[in-house]
C-alpha cells in the first residue's frame, strides 16, 4: 500500500520532471553571489535554510562537519529506503561538506586557514561555544577583517537570556506568534511549518547579502546577530500595533480576518475552501452566486461593519447553503463572478499544481539508490529563470579533500 | 475602559523606550545598504515589508504614492486618534513619499528620470499593469541597465495563472500551508500572522540585496520575479517531502510534532505551555518534575517511539498532572530540571519582555498628534548594534519636492 503510494508519486514526478526540463530554456538564471565562499557551521534547520538559499544564489557553501555524525539533520526522519535522510538532503542541496573535528588543534588550525579564505562564515551553535572551542569572533575576524560572520541563535548573543534552550515551538509560544493562530475557542496551534527557524534563515541571508554589499564597497566585515525570538516578533506586523493602542491581547480567530467579513474558510460538500469577500460589492456578488440574492438587503449584513458585527449570524447563514455543492462548483461560480476563493489545498493537490509546477518550484531530489523525492525549489527566480539547483546533498566528509586542495594551495601549505 | 488601557500601554512604553536609548550606545550599525537609491512602488504589506528591510538596512526609500489616496493601507486600521493608520505607519517607517500620478504623461516622465537615478525599483501590482501604463520593464531597463528591478506578485509575472488575485488566506490556502496547520480535528486555521506576504517580503530583500552585490561586481541590473505562493510552498520543508515519500498528505496536528512526544503544549491551572521533551532522558527528568517517577517505567511510554504510538494514554495522563497547578510553578520546576518550556505568551507579555526590550526590537512610533504606538523593531543586529529606526512615517507626497530636487537637480532640469 505504502510501496503503491509511492510509486505513484514518482510517476507524477517524472512528469514535473520533464517540465521543468522545459521550463529551465527560458532565461539564464544570474547566479548573483557566484564567487562567494560560505563557511558553513550550521546544523539542524535555521542556519541550513539560510545557507540553502547563499548555495541557491550560487555561491559556494562548504558545511563543516563534525567527523563520525555531522549535521543532527542527518539523524532527522523522514528516511529513503538507503538511510538517507530526506529531512536533511531538502536543506542541503548543492553544498559541499568538510569533515573537521574543531575540538582537535590541527584540525582547528585547518579551520582557521579556511575562515581566512571565506567571504562569509554562518553559525548556529549556541552562544559562546564558538569561543569555548577557542573560536571567538575577535580571532576570526583578526585572521580575516573582510569575514562577514553571521550567527543565527534562539535568543541571540546579546541580551539577558541568551543561553535557553530554542526549539521552534518554544520560540513560536515565547513570540506570541502561537497566541494569535488557532480557533476561535482559544486553542492554540502550532503554524504547521517551522517558521520561526525559517524566517531567521531567510533574515539570515538577507543579513549575509547586505553586508557582503557592503564589504565590497568598504573593505570591512560585519558580525551579525540574529536571534529566533526577534526575528519571529518581526513578522507580528498590524497584531503588534492593535495591541499597543487598545491595551487588549489579540486572541486567535480561526481563518477569519479581524476586520473583514466574510474574509475565511468555509466547507464545502466534499472539502474546505476560502472566500475572500473583501467589500460590499463583493459580498453582493457572494449572495448571487450563493443563489441568495436578497440575503445582500438583509440589513444586518448591509455593510463590512455590520457583516463583521453579526458574523455568527453570518456563517449560520451561509454554511449550509456552502455545504450544499462541492469545492469545485462553488471555486467555478466563484470564479466567473470575480470573488477572490480558493481551495484550502492539501499537499498532494500542491504537488499536482500545473502553475507550480510551470514556476519549477517543486524540486526533485535523488538518493544515494535511486530513489527520488520532491523538495521546494527555489522562489528566487531572477531574468525569467530559477535557479538551477543541485539535485544531491552531500555525503559527511565528501569534499574535504577537494575543497581543503582548492581553498588552501595558494597558501603554500 | 479602552483610554485606561492605553495609558497603561503608553506608561510601559516610555519605560522601553529608555532602555532602548541605554541599548543604543552598545555599538554602530554598519547600514550596509546605506547609498542605495530605492524606487518604491508598493502597496499594502508584502511589497511594503520588502522595502521596510532595506530601509532598515540604510538605503534611502522613496514611495512613489498616487495623489489623493496614495498607498491603499493608509486606509487600513487600526487608526491612530489623529487619523493615521497604525497599519501603514508600522510598515513604512523610515521611508520618503512623492506623489506622483503614473496615468498622467508629465508624472510619467518625471518617474522615468528617477528610475534613471535609481538603484532598485520595487513594485507589486498585478502583473502587466506597469506595462499597460507605458512602463514596461524593457523601457525602465533601458533607461538604467544596471536597474535591479524587483516585482513581487501572488502568483508571478510567468506560469499559467499570474492573473488571479492574491490575499494572504488565499496563498495560505492554495500552498498547502493551512492544510498543515490546525487542530488535530482537521480544522484548519491561518496562521495569525500574513506570513505569505511577509516571506515574500523577506525573499525581495534578500533577492534585492544580491542583485545589488552583483551589480557592483558585473555592472549588470537583475529582473526579479517573486510570487507568493512560491515563496509560500517554500517554507513548507520536510512536510513536502513526507508527502513525496509516503503519498499521505500531512494533516494539521495541533501543537503536537509528528514524531516527538510529548513535545507540544498542555494547559496549567492559570495558562498554557508548551513542553518539549525530545528524548528519553528529558521524558525521565519531566515525570521526575510531575511528581510522578513511576510514569518513566511505564512500559507504554519507555521510548520516544512508543510515546508518539500512545499519545493519547500519555496526554490524558499528563493533562490533569499539568493542570493542578499555575504556569510558572511549572516552568520554574521545567527550568531547573533542563526539560525545555515555555509560556505561550499572548502580545501583553511579549511587550513586557525584557529580553526583547535589550534586544531593541519593540519600536515606539509617533502619530503626528504626539500618540506613541509599538510596532515590531528590526531584527537585523550588526556590528552588536540594531539598526537605527526612524518612528515616522511620511505623509502622502511629504517629500515630493525634496526628492524630485535631490535626485534630479543634477540631470540639468
Amino acid at each position: 500500500m505504502q510501496v503503491l503510494a509511492v510509486s505513484v508519486v514518482l510517476m507524477s514526478l517524472l512528469e514535473v520532471g520533464s517540465q521543468m526540463g522545459d521550463q529551465k530554456t527560458q532565461g539564464r538564471h544570474p547566479r548573483p553571489l557566484a564567487g562567494v565562499r560560505v563557511l558553513d557551521l550550521t546544523r539542524v534547520l535555521a542556519g541550513p535554510y539560510c545557507t540553502m538559499v547563499l548555495a541557491d544564489l550560487g555561491a559556494e557553501v562548504v558545511k563543516i562537519e563534525r567527523p563520525g555524525g555531522g549535521d543532527d539533520a542527518r539523524h532527522f526522519g523522514p528516511f529513503l529506503p538507503s538511510g538517507v535522510s530526506a529531512y536533511f538532503a531538502g536543506i542541503n542541496r548543492g553544498k559541499k561538506s568538510v569533515a573537521l573535528d574543531l575540538k582537535d588543534e590541527r584540525d582547528r588550525e585547518t579551520f582557521l586557514r579556511l575562515v581566512e579564505k571565506a567571504d562569509v562564515l554562518v553559525e548556529n551553535f549556541r552562544p559562546g561555544t564558538l569561543a569555548r572551542l577557542g573560536l571567538p569572533v575577535e580571532e576570526l575576524h583578526r585572521r580575516n577583517p573582510r569575514l562577514v560572520y553571521a550567527a543565527l541563535s534562539g535568543f541571540g548573543h546579546a541580551g539577558t537570556e541568551t543561553d535557553r534552550p530554542a526549539y521552534d515551538i518554544i520560540v513560536q509560544a515565547l513570540s506570541g506568534l502561537m497566541s494569535i493562530t488557532g480557533d476561535r475557542a482559544g486553542h492554540y496551534v502550532k503554524v504547521g511549518a517551522s517558521v520561526s527557524d525559517i524566517l531567521t534563515g531567510l533574515y539570515g541571508a538577507i543579513a549575509v547579502a547586505a553586508a557582503l554589499f557592503h564589504r565590497d564597497r568598504t573593505g570591512r566585515g560585519t558580525t551579525i546577530d540574529l536571534a529566533m525570538l526577534d526575528c519571529t516578533v518581526s513578522v507580528l506586523e498590524n497584531a503588534l500595533s492593535r495591541f499597543s493602542l487598545t491595551g487588549v491581547p489579540p486572541e486567535p480567530l480561526g481563518t477569519r480576518h479581524p476586520s473583514i467579513t466574510p474574509f475565511q474558510a468555509f466547507e464545502a460538500a466534499d472539502g474546505p475552501l476560502v472566500i475572500a469577500a473583501g467589500n460590499d460589492a463583493l459580498w453582493r456578488r457572494l449572495c448571487e452566486v450563493l443563489g441568495r440574492p436578497e440575503l445582500a438587503a438583509d440589513e444586518r449584513l448591509a455593510t463590512n461593519g455590520l457583516r463583521t458585527e453579526h458574523r455568527e449570524y453570518l456563517e449560520a447563514t451561509l454554511e449550509p447553503l456552502l455545504a450544499a455543492e462541492p469545492r469545485d462548483v462553488w471555486l467555478a461560480k466563484l470564479s466567473r463572478a470575480g470573488v477572490p476563493a480558493a481551495a484550502i489545498r492539501d499537499l498532494g493537490e500542491v504537488v499536482a499544481d500545473e502553475h507550480l509546477r510551470s514556476r519549477d518550484i517543486l524540486h526533485e531530489m535523488h538518493g544515494g539508490e535511486g530513489e527520488v523525492f520532491i523538495t521546494a525549489g527555489s522562489p528566487l527566480r531572477m531574468n525569467a529563470a530559477s535557479p538551477e539547483l543541485s539535485s544531491h546533498a552531500p555525503e559527511l566528509g565528501e569534499h574535504t579533500q577537494a575543497v581543503l586542495a582548492e581553498w588552501l594551495e595558494s597558501a603554500g601549505s
